[in-house]
């Protein structure tokens, strides 16, 4: 079986905006259309794209609801869904892979978080060309950490879903609505070495990608301590807070309590938050998801 | 002339959520509503207040406009003032200065900051007994920092310029729509120490306080370089990013250009730079406040 449906990864889409308030994605795309230069390859032609534009011109997540979520295949095909996000939804997935010629191969979907998630990976899915790239670029950059949300299987709601190649890249902890020009940067030259990766790839001069990847493995999602009427009755321990991808062993403080208690993990098992008190997500009842850290092999 | 209107400061006004979206002042403001004890002296009756409900409950920082430019004399009486935050603020200033008894002689208000402000007092006016008390904080606390705005002179149109004694409170670095429990903790120590400061002022055990106090002065605001049609052109530089209250020294970088050139000061004057990167004050045109570092006798 080929790696890739096709030989190569011809058309790429850069994404930004799908979350109105995270900027870096935003203020990369319009450089990369005010430089597109920057984004091609001889081999691979890149579409800078902001998904979300009436939520970036309010500079909120979303109008309607989170674009992120409404990717789903029975959703994009719906049409008692006409909320502003499940219409950009259904317009940026004709976009992508209708109107495009040939359609896009890989989706780079650029977000931000308050989690101090450094330069961070997502991938979805299992599809190897992924791994691949991410044992590249975590080699390359030793920051880089790649994570694997909860799997969705066939029925993704992510933007990044639409193709089976791609990922998000999370960048934090940066608040929302401005810009930190060393993530900015960072993330900039990530979104370089993948297009020089791809360009070498289609060339055939594979580069030399690690036997092993290390993936943090969401494992669950854990909500903060609430009462019944769903009042947040604690915050991230400042034992934890920024602490995204280090151990958290049973006994250590998770919580602290407004009135000073300190909740521990009770897990038997060593876990790895990420997305500590990452702001959207209080909303979702998502405190941290809690990772396991696994050793992958890369053919 | 006596130091204060009356002998001692019996009512105080503890107000959060001035902004919807800064979570420590509302937090804080919710523990003291649900254990009133914590704010209440022998002689001092403090008066726990969310400001802003509606932009509480949207999480946003404001319905219509910023709740804390409402408070100007001239717009309190202004019948055709009719937004939600203008409404706001006249109900407020009831609340405070006519359906109290006594009136409210002193105002603390909760703010957050994605600045790297620390903790922040932001005195207003010159009223001395504002400069002793805040003293008096920055000598218990050497990591409370005083600084004092543009003075609006009569038309002050700040919540906390209601009365002459009082003050906001800033804290950070801190994204919106989160909590951060260090910066909750040390806000929430800091106000008990100004309400023992009031108990032992109106019991006549008048701490000792510093000969001098050390005000960073605001001077002026700097926007962020910008194209002809207001589009962002630049990022705080990452020298400058996070380094509110340090020297900012002729030729000392301030911002960074998407295109990668540093854009450096060039006042001859060195000046102290805080707000920097406040999220809230983009849409203001402001990317820092520019401050002169002084020594303020107190009597």
């Amino acid at each position: 079986m080929p790696l890739l449906p096709s030989d190569s990864v011809k058309q790429v889409a850069i994404v930004g905006g799908t979350h109105g308030n995270e900027w870096t994605g935003i203020y990369l795309v319009k450089k990369f259309e005010q430089f597109p230069h920057l984004i091609q390859r001889s081999t691979v032609n890149s579409l800078p794209l902001l998904a979300n534009p009436r939520a970036i011109l309010m500079n909120r997540r979303y109008i309607d609801r989170d674009l992120n979520r409404c990717f789903a295949a029975e959703d994009l095909t719906n049409p008692d869904l006409t909320g502003y996000e499940n219409q950009r939804a259904k317009a940026i997935s004709t976009q992508l892979l209708s109107e495009q010629s040939p359609p896009i191969d890989l989706i780079i979907d650029l977000h931000s978080t308050t989690a101090n998630m450094g330069l961070s990976i997502l991938v979805s899915g299992e599809h190897p060309f992924n791994l691949k790239l991410s044992a590249y670029l975590s080699q390359m950059y030793p920051a880089v950490r790649v994570c694997r949300g909860i799997q969705w299987g066939e029925v993704s709601p992510t933007l990044r879903s639409l193709v089976p190649l791609g990922f998000a890249i999370e960048v934090g902890a940066i608040a929302q609505g401005m810009l930190d020009a060393a993530l900015f940067q960072q993330t900039e030259q990530l979104i370089y070495t993948i297009l020089d990766y791809l360009e070498a790839w289609n060339q055939n001069a594979r580069p030399t990608i690690p036997e092993q990847l290390t993936l943090f493995q969401a494992i669950t999602a854990v909500d903060y301590p609430r009462d019944a009427t769903g009042e947040l009755q604690a915050m991230i321990h400042p034992d934890l807070q920024f602490q995204d991808y280090q151990p958290l062993r049973l006994g250590d403080p998770m919580f602290l309590t407004f009135s000073g208690e300190t909740i521990t993990y009770n897990g038997s098992a060593t876990v790895f938050p990420i997305f500590i008190n990452e702001a959207a997500y209080y909303e979702k009842g998502i405190a941290m998801i809690l990772t396991e850290k696994q050793q992958i092999p890369i053919d």
